[in-house]
C-alpha cells in the first residue's frame, strides 16, 4: 500500500530534504507540494538537484485536496505553522517540523517565541518527536512535533544520563556548533557566503537561544525537578552537521556505560569506544548520531560529544522516521543510507 | 540471488564510495575488502562514516579466497592494478577503476603513464566502461575498465556531437574544473586543506594531463580520424564535483537537439533546457549527469557544460552501474539516490 | 600633506576594502563615509573588522561637505553612480568603482546595462582605470573609471599580445573563474552560503556577461579593428580571487616573451617562468597579478592564465593605485602588502 | 638603523607569516632563511605568494653566519628547537615560536611533551612571550618563548579575571575552536582537504592537549595556588582563526568591566560592548584580539569569548611584536594592518 504524502513548505531546505529521502521510500508517494511564494513553479526550477524526480508542481496550501492525503509534513516557519495546522482536517496525520508544537506550556511558548499560541488545543495531542524516547507515543499519534536540531543533538548526549541519575544537574554545559543550513533558506545578510565562509562566531550568548525551551521542558520532566543548562550555539561555515560538546559532572566510565546501554539496539545511534571523538563528517547526509565520551583529567568531570546531520536526523530524517511509525512502516525505511564522505 | 563482492583498495575514497553505494544494493553482499597497508583494521577505523555497516575486516589481497567471489572491484593505483588483475582467476568478473585498461594501445599507455604495460593480453578483452556508450559490450564483458573522471565528463558533453557530425573537430576545447577528491587519499603537501581551501589554480597546462589519452582514443574512434582536443584541468576547493566547459564550433540549437536526442531514455543523463547552466551542487553524491548548452554571441560557436560527481558517476557509481549490467541486475539498482543539497 | 578622502558606498565590500587599504596610507585621511541605508551607524557595527580604526560615522551623501574633500571614491551601484557623480562639484577628483564610466559609447552602455546613460558629458573626460595601460592619462585625470574585475583579469592576460600582434584575433576564449565577493553584499538567495559552498557553476553562458563590453572596447581599440572574444564566467565558492584561463592561437614562447617584456618594471604584475600555473592563493588580499603561459601539444595553440584578487587589484586596490597617481603620490603607496597565505 | 633578521624554519606557515609581516617593517631586513629539507630553493618556489619580495635563498642552519644577525626567529618544531638554540651564539637575540621554552619546570615539559629537555639552562633566561602581560621582561630579554596559539587565546580571556579575583577558580571551562593552519604544513592524512572541509570534530578529549601545560603554569602563578581548567580543542575547516568560549562563574558585568579596564590602551586588544559576540572573520590576517562577554540566564555564570588569528597574534604576529620590543622599536610597527574581510 502506498501512502499519499503532502509536504507544506517544500521550497525550503527541510522540504527539499524530505523529498530527497522520500524519493527512496518504496511505500510513499508525494501527491502535493506547497510553496506559497513559488506556487506554480516546478520543483526542478526551485531545486534543480531534484529534477530527475517526477514531482507535483508547487501549489498553494489552499489548493491541496487533503482528503487525498494520508500524511502531511509541515515544513513551515513557526507561527505560520500553527495557523495552517489548526485549519487542516482533524483526522489528517501530521508531522510538523516547526517549533510550534514542541513546548507543552503556552507560557513557555510565549516566553521563547514572543507571540501567543493560537492553537493550544492541538498542543494537547501533540507528541514530542524525539523518536528514540517517544517511540510508542509517536506510533499512536496524529500530530507529532519535530524537535529543534540543537535540541535533538543535546538530548541525545544527555537524556539517558539524567534518567540514570549519573550526572549532576546543576552544571550541565552544552557548547553547540551548528551548520549554516540550520538557518534555512532565508535572505539575511549574515547568511551570505562572503559573511560566513572562512570564519565562525558564537551567537545568542547567555543561553538565550530558543531551543533552550526544549531542554528545560525535557530535562526537567526527566529529572522530576527543574533543570536548567547553559547553552551556547556557534555558527560554522559548513552546510550540514551539528556537534554538541557537553561538559558534565559524573564518572566518565559510568556515563559511557549508561549511554551504551541506553542505545543498544537503536538503529541510528552509535556510541563510540570510550575516548573516541566523533566527527560531523561521519554522519553527513545520513540519519545517524555518533556519540563519544571521555573523562577529564579533573576527577568527576566528563565530556560527552554528540554529532548528527541537522537537516537529516536533526529535522527531515527524524520527521520521516516518525512518519514511518505513524503509518505502520518499519521505522528505518528509506533512512539507512550511508553518510556521504568525503 | 546475492552476488558476492570483493573490493580491492577499500581504504581509498573510491573504495569507500563503493561500500556506500553497495550498502544500499539488495542483491550484493561484500565478502572481502583489501587494504595492504591497513590490513587487519576494521573499516570503522579507516572510515568511521561506515561504522553502522557490518563489513569484513580489511585484509591483504593474497588472503582473499576468490573462488567465493562473484565480482571484484579493483580500486588500486594504476600499475599496481595490472599486476594484481593479471594474477586473479581468469573467470572472475572484474571492474577496474584504475587507468590500466582504458587505453587499447600499449604505446598510448606508455606515453601517458610512463611505464610498460605488463598485462596487455588482458587489455584485449577489456571493455571501456562508459556505460551509456558501451552498454552491450559491458553486459557481456568479464573485465571492464572504468574511465577517468575528467574523461567521463568531457565525453558526456562531446561524444554525441562527434557521432552526429554537428561540431568541428579541429577546435574542441575542454576547460575542466575538478574537485579535490579526484586526487585520492594521498599524502601530498599540495592536497592539504591549508594549501587548497579559499583558492584555485590550473595544472597540467598545455594538454598534458593523462586523461587526454582517453579523449584521443575515444574521439578519434568516433570520428574515424584523429581528433585532438585542448584540455586544461583546474583544482577547486570542494570535495566532489567536476564541471566541463566545452567550447565548440557548430550550431547551438542543433547541438542541444543532438544531445537531447542522444540521451532520451537514459536514466542518469539530464539535458537541461537550452541556455540553462548546470551546477555541481545539483549532482553531489549522485550518479546523475547534467548537461547545458548555449549559443555564443559569435555565430557558429557554442558552449556545452557538463557536470557530475567525480566519485560517483565519475568513478564508483559508474563502476557499480557496470557491475549491475555484468551481473544481470537492473542497471540502476542502488544508484537512483537523489543528490545531497545543500 | 594629507589628502582628504571620501568614500561613497562604504557599507559594501569594495568600500570596506578601500578603508582597509587606506588605513595603511601615510598621506590619506578618511573624512567622510556614506551609506544611505546605514547612515548613522558606526563602521564598527557595519564592519566589525574595522573597529580598531577611528572612522567617521556613516552619513548620507547629501550630508558631506565636498569642499573639504580632495578625492572621492565612489563605490556605488552602476546607474546610481552616474546620478551621484553628475551632481558632485566639478573640480573634485573622483575614482568611480562602478560600471558607469567604463564604456565610451552611449550605445554600448545601453546595450550592456539596459538603461540610458544620464551623464555622458562626464564620460568624455573619464579615463579607463587599468593603471598599467593608462598611467599617464590617469595621472592627469579628474575622473577615473575603475574596470570590471573580470575585465581587468582578462586584459592583463591579453592586451600586450594584441598590441604586439602575436596572437590571432578570431578565436580568443576567456574562461573565467570568479570568487563570490565579486557579487557584492547583495541579498540574493543565490549568494547564500548554503547555495554556494561545496559546488560551482557557470553563468551568463554565451558571452552575455556585461564585462564583455569592456573587452570589446579595449581589444578593438588596441587592434584597430573589431575584436570579439568568447567569455564564460563561473562562480566559485571562495571569497576572493579571479582566475582567467585564456585560449589563444600563437607561438607560446613568443607569447611568454611578449608578456614578460610588457610587464618589466611593473611593480604589481609578475610573469611566472614558462609553463608555471599561477594560483589565486598567491595573490589573496594583495594588489598583485600573476600570469603563467604554456604551449599546448597542438602547434600554434597556447594557454595564458592570469590571477588576481578581485576586491584588491580587481577593484579597490586598483582604485587606490589610480588615486595615488591622481594625487601625486607614489603609485605603490599602501599597496605593497604581501598576500595572505594560507 | 636596520635590524638584520634570520628566520629558522622558513618553509613552514609561521615562517612564511613572519616574512609577510616583516616585509612591511621599515627597520628590519631579512638576511637569512633556513629550511633544512628545502635548502637551496628560492622562497618563490616554496611560497609563491612571496615571489614579489627579494629574499635570501633557503639555506641550512649551519650555513648562516650569525655574527651578521641581530635577531633570530626560530620557527622549528619543538625538541629540534631546543637543540638548535642551545648551539646559537650566546649573545644573539632569539624569539622562539616552538613549545620548547614555554614551560619553566623540566618536569612539566616532560609530562606534556614526552621527552627530556636538553637545554634547561636556557629556560632560566627565557621570558614567556604573551606580550601584553610580560612587556617589561620581554623588552629586556635575550630569549623569548612564543606562546601556544590556543594558550594565548584562552589567556586573553581569563588572565585579568584571575588577577582581579572576579571568577571562581574551580570550574573554568575553555571550549576552543581552532583553524587548520595551527597544525602546520605537516603531511598527515587527517589534514587533507578532503578529510577536513565541510565538517569538524573535537580532539584531545579530556583536557589532554599540550597547551594545557601553559594554562596550568600561568593561571596558577597568577592565582598563587594551583588552577586547573578544562580545555577541549576542536578542529574547524577554515585556515585561520581561533575562538575560545570560556564558561566561568562570576558576575558578568564585573567581568566585562575588569576586562575593559585591563586592556585600556592596549593597541591590539578590543573588548566589545557587553553582550556582543566576536567573530574570527573580524581578525583574520591581523594582530588583533576581540573579546566579548555576556551573562548567562543562570545567576553567577558568565561567558567570555575571545578570538584571534592563530598565525598572526597567536604566533608570528606575537613574535614580531616581541621582537619590536627587544630591538627598541615601537611595539606596533608593521603590525597595525587591518584584518582581511571578506
Amino acid at each position: 500500500m502506498t501512502h499519499r504524502i503532502a509536504i507544506l513548505g517544500a521550497s525550503g531546505y527541510t522540504g527539499a530534504e524530505l523529498v530527497r529521502l522520500i524519493s527512496g521510500h518504496p511505500n510513499m508517494s508525494i501527491v502535493a507540494l506547497s510553496g506559497q511564494r513559488k506556487a506554480g513553479m516546478a520543483m526542478a526550477e526551485v531545486f534543480p538537484h531534484l529534477r530527475h524526480l517526477d514531482l507535483p508542481v508547487l501549489c498553494r496550501i489552499e489548493d491541496i485536496d487533503f482528503s487525498q492525503v494520508d500524511l502531511c509534513f509541515c515544513a513551515l516557519p513557526h507561527k505560520t505553522s500553527q495557523a495552517v495546522i489548526r485549519d487542516l482536517p482533524k483526522g489528517l496525520k501530521i508531522v510538523d517540523l516547526s517549533a510550534d508544537f514542541r513546548l507543552r506550556e503556552a507560557e513557555a511558548y510565549k516566553r521563547w517565541y514572543g507571540n501567543d499560541h493560537i492553537a493550544m488545543e492541538l498542543q494537547a495531542e501533540a507528541v514530542y518527536g524525539l523518536t528514540e524516547f517517544y517511540r510508542d507515543e509517536i506510533r499512536a499519534a496524529r500530530l507529532v512535533a519535530g524537535t529543534g536540531c540543537n535540541a535533538a543533538t543535546g538530548q541525545f548526549a544527555i537524556r539517558p544520563l539524567i534518567s540514570a541519575g549519573v550526572i549532576g544537574l546543576e552544571d550541565i554545559i552544552l557548547d553547540m556548533k551548528c551548520a549554516v543550513s540550520g538557518a534555512g533558506r532565508s535572505l539575511k545578510e549574515s547568511l551570505l557566503h562572503t559573511e560566513l565562509s572562512e570564519g565562525y562566531h558564537a551567537y545568542a550568548l547567555g543561553s538565550s537561544h530558543r531551543h533552550i525551551g526544549e531542554f528545560d521542558q525535557e530535562f526537567s520532566a526527566l529529572a522530576g525537578r527543574p533543570v536548567r543548562v547553559q547553552f551556547t550555539p556557534h555558527l560554522l561555515p559548513v552546510n550540514r552537521g551539528i556537534l554538541c560538546t557537553a561538559y558534565v559532572s559524573g564518572d566518565a566510565a559510568e556515563i559511557h556505560q549508561t549511554l551504551t546501554s541506553a542505545y543498544v539496539g537503536e538503529p541510528f545511534v552509535q556510541v563510540l569506544p570510550f575516548g573516541t571523538a566523533p566527527s560531523t563528517h561521519d554522519v553527513r547526509g545520513s540519519n545517524f548520531v555518533h556519540i563519544g565520551v571521555a573523562g577529564d583529567r579533573i576527577d568527576g568531570r566528563a565530556i560527552v560529544v554528540a554529532v548528527l546531520d541537522n537537516l537529516t536526523k536533526g529535522s527531515s530524517g527524524q520527521a520521516l522516521q516518525n512518519a514511518n511509525l505513524m503509518l505502520g512502516e518499519d521505522e528505518t525505511t528509506a533512512l539507512m543510507m550511508a553518510p556521504l564522505f568525503p
